[in-house]
């Protein structure tokens, strides 16, 4: 584990996951007369978490001025997992790794997108890349609650480690082979999406197995980075399901 | 066509690509000694484009705050195709609707998917719904120059229209049939996309031949708006390709 000291999540679905979840919180902000927030309350009220009338001021400055839908609250800590951790699920684990992702609002789509399509685990490098902030929080609608999330100092070992599992290692590129010839089968599988404006750093594409890309019909030539993760992401896990994948 | 006054558009990627398809341009707005910008520049200087020399303060303003990259470009008019012009693509077209989209971002990214996936239009409503603005653009990073764009006033009517012309309407709701056991051929394809928080309005569900949805295997219960546009675009996209289907 590789914790923060505290994290302060906002948003009704980036709460009530982490109320679900019953991720360590240490209290809830709730503001006076708060619509849909009644479910949010009583599973705090069971768990016996404090909670506390905020004016909106108070929650404006907790959120730093994004949306918060009149509730915030502070996770006692930013739990990470470490790739140990997201190894031990299962034999052939399904694995998302986001090469320096910077925009919040990307990341937190992704990791949404990656829980949804059964992965793993998501694993996201220490530096040059937004980490998991209340931001990341409440753009993955809650999802950082559920998903295995790990950070890692070096991203090229970590890619030789999961190799070293059997895992096939797919970097997402737009020189690649058109993914919908790829049968991701036969082992473990780890897409790793790269970063909005540069795609994926030279060593990691390097100790990629595959670079896979998807086709564009028309002028543009690429896509928004959670657009491409998500279309990849559902496409690996309808073929591994297909083929029985243990899922 | 419908067209509004003018309209200020900002970033890189939305003002090369206006310049690229030869929109309609009353000015060109470029920061002092901005980089990146050379081949704006030759593209503007070469159609004889207006091009004004502007300060911060300026493109800040004409970007209503938004990330600028030192450009922005007065378009004579944002021109919306008609319903009848996005028919008269192809035989058997594929058309996207997102009714009642209110973020910007999400709105720009399904219009730069739905161009990369070959789609031959997008309509959207009028009201409810966040219209052809510059953040809209930007999102887009330019696709909006390129993709035939209509906007009707009665989306179940446009919906029957489209319906007449032998096009099988999908809508995306979280009810539906598993998207992976349709096979999207037979006619022409229209996907309509429902806004982030309602999903699809009753009477446009209603009018809808199927109810497509994409399997959830985590905890999570829907997606980011753009992200399930993209995985359900892609899929009808590859499916319709698969069998000749005229792309």
């Amino acid at each position: 584990m590789d914790n923060f000291e505290k994290l302060i999540i906002y948003g009704k679905n980036a709460v009530i996951e982490a109320l679900k979840a019953a991720r360590p919180i240490n209290a809830l902000y709730v503001i006076k007369d708060g619509k849909g927030l009644s479910e949010h309350i009583a599973i705090a009220k069971k768990a016996g978490i404090v909670i506390k009338e905020a004016n909106p001021d108070k929650l404006n400055s907790m959120s730093e001025g994004n949306r918060h839908g009149g509730i915030a609250a502070e996770l006692a800590s930013a739990e990470y997992s470490s790739v140990e951790e997201i190894l031990a699920v299962r034999d052939k684990p399904f694995i998302i790794i986001a090469d320096e992702i910077e925009d919040p609002h990307n990341l937190g789509a992704l990791i949404r997108t990656a829980e949804a399509a059964g992965a793993d685990g998501f694993i996201i490098p220490k530096r040059r890349s937004v980490q998991l902030t209340g931001a990341v929080y409440a753009a993955s609608a809650g999802a950082c609650a559920y998903l295995k999330i790990a950070r890692v100092t070096n991203l090229t070992d970590t890619i030789k480690t999961l190799k070293k599992h059997n895992i096939w290692v797919y970097g997402a590129e737009a020189d690649g082979e058109p993914y919908t010839g790829v049968d991701f089968s036969g082992g473990g599988v780890c897409l790793v999406i790269g970063s909005e404006g540069q795609g994926l750093s030279r060593l990691v594409r390097e100790n990629c197995d595959h670079i896979v890309s998807i086709p564009m019909y028309g002028s543009m030539n690429s896509l928004n980075a959670s657009v491409s993760g998500g279309i990849l992401m559902y496409d690996i896990a309808m073929k591994i399901r297909r083929k029985g994948g243990g899922f």
